[in-house]
């Protein structure tokens, strides 16, 4: 068993260690990460310049490759031949924010693992619910879910198209509610333009305001995260609405 | 009618001001785009850095403004309030390529189109289907086709959550074989990775290849655009995978 570990957060990020150390129980684990932090950059596949790789080292002194590129550039990299054939499954992560509702466009851990499912692999998201004001002290709970849930796709696999899209409370273990397979909720942004002169007087716009939140209703990611179970979202790549689609058949009519 | 337009391929490409020039038949538009090309950028929240505006003038003499962000960032600068509120309708384009299949989520078009929908305007991407050996010349039939969706989601609306995906032959309207509503077909990307030494011998890597192809089915945006016909694709940004719930729930029972 062969498993690909990156992260969106960089090669040195405790998330990405944790994850590692938890996978190595299910097989050979190989790390192609981001050499920085790439949050909110979207699904990236970098063809206007050369990407760097290098050899790193984890914090518990185990190989690991770095890339300049963003973390959906590792995994095509990976994929492509930097890492040894057969990758049986991509695990992205640890993010130590949540990604819920419509973060998951913009988010590098989310983005990374639609690489994986392009490239024909099964993936996963994995993200603890952290927050500036409550930072993860502990990404071992997390890192064991994520291990939980990485070995079910092994041993069920999962259907073209789909990753899953795993948020884990802050919590230690035994606080958990439990597990529950949720649809993606309604996220509330409360961004805020910043509007200021530079030191030569002229404007810049800064994008800031308080964290998301999001519409709590069980049976969600948001809701069953907040309520304290881990939750496991299924995501496709085929973004087709296709309950639309009568509708707009009806609009082409003369 | 207030309409925003943006791109990802920069204020200045043909494609933007030819749809400019057509929507401005159904109302004011306003255009806030990228400085630059930002092509396969995916959907970006730029938060680490602030983001420069100003005052640019299209090749027709009508004011814009660019932005250093990204297509996403132009559509959240112009929805904070950088252009006059309210905006109606936010339309970007007109990609030089066609956007079908899993490029959705690496494509700048459609992500800047995304993002006006997390916004809660009603928007659509706009593509024409050239191609490195026959770039578009004339970028009239889409910017036609594309103020046509226009007015009937002016007319009709859209649901929450989705926006749509419009891809229009490199053809004179004449040898249009009509319009089609389309499921998100089947992309096959032909990437290859060159690994060459850089001047002090040190490797670098670069993503190349050929352009992507796709299963030219019936119904699929692929097919129906390589037919002949104006795709016309809804994309939602709930990315729940509900079919595989079910089988999802049995793997959690004890």
């Amino acid at each position: 068993m062969h498993i690909l570990v990156t992260n969106d957060d960089g090669v040195s990020h405790p998330g990405l260690l944790a994850l590692a150390q938890a996978l190595r129980t299910l097989g050979k684990v190989s790390v192609l990460a981001p050499d920085r932090n790439w949050s909110a950059s979207g699904h990236v596949k970098t063809l206007h310049r050369p990407l760097r790789v290098r050899d790193v080292m984890l914090a518990d002194g185990t190989p690991a490759q770095a890339s300049d590129g963003a973390p959906s550039d590792c995994v095509a990299l990976a994929m492509m031949g930097l890492v040894e054939k057969p990758v049986d499954l991509v695990v992205s992560g640890i993010n130590p924010y949540a990604n819920l509702g419509y973060d998951l466009t913009y988010s590098g851990t989310v983005t990374a693992a639609m690489e994986a499912v392009i490239a024909g692999v099964p993936a996963l998201a994995v993200s603890v619910d952290g927050s500036e004001e409550q930072p993860v002290s502990d990404y071992g709970p997390a890192a064991r879910a994520a291990c939980r849930a990485a070995e079910m796709v092994l041993a069920h696999g999962l259907p073209a198209n789909v990753l899953l899209n795993v948020n884990v409370p802050a919590l230690p273990e035994e606080q958990f509610r439990g597990w529950r397979i949720t649809v993606q909720g309604t996220r509330i942004y409360r961004d805020q333009l910043l509007r200021r002169k530079d030191p030569r007087g002229r404007p810049y716009y800064w994008i800031g305001g308080q964290a998301p939140t999001g519409v709590p209703a069980a049976g969600t990611d948001i809701g069953d995260l907040a309520a304290g179970y881990v939750s496991i979202t299924p995501v496709t790549l085929d973004l087709t609405a296709a309950d639309f689609i009568p509708a707009l058949e009806g609009w082409l009519k003369p």
